[in-house]
């Protein structure tokens, strides 16, 4: 096989990046630079080599800790229940919360053969009767399978006595009312809220 | 820096990859087991390495001449012109040219530095001269620069004496009137055929 077709077809199982995406990357990186080629190879190959996961949260890490754990000036009154470390990563950009989280590690998906024991619920668990969190804050896509998931968790964290919350849903802002799509604009209505809040 | 911003960081720097991609990508290389990351920065390192351009027609190759060249069933009568070998690529997928190929490396493009003396234009005169082609058929897009390039190339070639053909332009297939642009519309309209063509 040539390298050509060859490179195609490995950049092929990156996510997003089709026949002709591929094949613009292939054509872009034979043009570049050699140095600039091997340091996303290297990049490549080093992250993957070097990056773990937290032992409390399960964020992505490159201590047995991640900086988010051992950052003493986090509230230790809030956790964020997230999927995917990815997710912790778009909340930190935010800055709009300020507390620690918990990695779950995906949604519950049957079907997918994603059941609760495939999650680190009982690492959850464990956190929060040795820890004396006030408000678990749930930050999970609204989806069937992230909806269902988070009804799961709340049966299960109930008898804690912590104060569940989620994610606000609605419109997005700058959205435009007669683009959004109805589920949304359901959702927005149902949630109405009062001017003065 | 840490590994997965130098890793974000690296990824934008391809094509048609912004910010959110390089992120999915980067958080889904750290999800990938390790062998198949190794291979896709190993392909990306080797193809950089190993292709260079064929001597005769500037298409990318692993040898001096490039297997269009080298192949003797193609017919030594046509010659098609085009700017990257990207668009080699394409027009062999569609198996619908078996001439030869001349890669002029870019399109004319004077405000980006882009002169006559920065593609492969005397070789193509020299080509011509030396060998006997019957036919010179443009596939450059149909673009400002891709139009003036062909325009441009078409008064060198003149004196030559020889066919000189390019792509037709009008609806692509399966499209929709009222969806296409108005300059293809127009282009369509003013180039219409009689039925029986």
């Amino acid at each position: 096989m040539n390298p050509l077709s060859n490179l195609i077809d490995n950049l092929k199982k990156l996510p997003g990046v089709g026949d002709k995406s591929a094949q613009r990357i292939a054509f872009y990186i034979l043009g570049m630079p050699k140095k600039e080629v091997d340091q996303i190879a290297t990049s490549m190959k080093f992250s993957k080599e070097s990056i773990s996961y937290c032992q409390t949260c399960f964020n992505i890490t490159l201590e047995s800790q991640c900086y988010i754990c051992n950052d003493m000036k986090r509230s230790e009154d809030h956790l964020c229940i997230v999927a995917e470390p990815k997710d912790v990563f778009a909340i930190e950009k935010t800055g709009a919360y300020m507390g620690l989280y918990h990695v779950l590690g995906g949604v519950l998906s049957p079907l997918d053969g994603i059941q609760p024991e495939s999650l680190r619920i009982n690492e959850l668990v464990n956190r929060l009767k040795n820890k004396s969190f006030k408000e678990v804050f749930f930050a999970i896509n609204p989806t069937v399978e992230g909806d269902s998931t988070v009804m799961y968790l709340s049966s299960i964290l109930s008898p804690l006595n912590l104060k569940l919350t989620k994610l606000a849903f609605g419109l997005p802002m700058g959205s435009d009312i007669d683009y959004v799509d109805e589920i949304t604009l359901t959702k927005a209505i149902s949630l109405r809220r009062t001017l003065d809040n």
